[in-house]
């Protein structure tokens, strides 16, 4: 699911925008590429600082889906879809706080597709 | 309502995500900054390859959201709200396909609102 290709585009830079879905509509917001850890072969996890809305979004049953991608080497972009959780005081919480200090709680996102969608 | 904070991103490469409302929730899909002109203060513009779904879900009355963003110089990003249209055999999309002959429609967004969601 995490790809190598995956890995790669995580190693470049850049805005990683992610939706959920809320009472009023698509809540649209977004981290740094260079925020994600990879924690397993389904699994991502990055620092929630905000992310009221999305966070009752979820809590309210909503999917996620982030877009990420980088122009080069090669420029390549994919669409994951899945579903996310916020963590509060779980090692996965304490390892991203000992980084970002302004990390409230660690989102982790349970990636079960992956599509190509940028090229 | 498009700063030059804002051209100033858009002169960085990365992936610029939008989202539409659809019958089944968000749909999320990406332009890169590179794609992006600028018509006018308050316009965007950018060439359609696909976008079937989201042109339906406009077309059903949606809006648009997209963030854009750039780590460096320093990282800034931002959420745009409006409203999209995808525009056939007008001027911008003519313009637009001469850069990009795949471009079968021109998507125009009219920005009406911006908000700093990156730091």
């Amino acid at each position: 699911m995490i790809t190598e290709t995956i890995r790669s585009v995580l190693e470049h830079e850049g805005p990683a925008a992610w939706v959920t879905q809320g009472p009023e509509g698509p809540h649209l917001v977004a981290t740094w590429n260079s925020y994600i850890q990879i924690l397993d072969d389904h699994t991502l996890a990055f620092p929630a600082g905000g992310y009221r809305k999305t966070e009752q979004n979820l809590a309210n049953g909503s999917g996620a889906q982030m877009i990420i991608g980088a122009k080069a080497p090669a420029g390549i972009g994919f669409l994951l879809t899945g579903r996310a959780a916020l963590e509060v005081d779980t090692p996965v919480h304490a390892q991203l706080r000992s980084r970002f200090p302004w990390c409230r709680a660690a989102v982790v996102f349970r990636v079960t597709q992956v599509e190509k969608v940028l090229g």
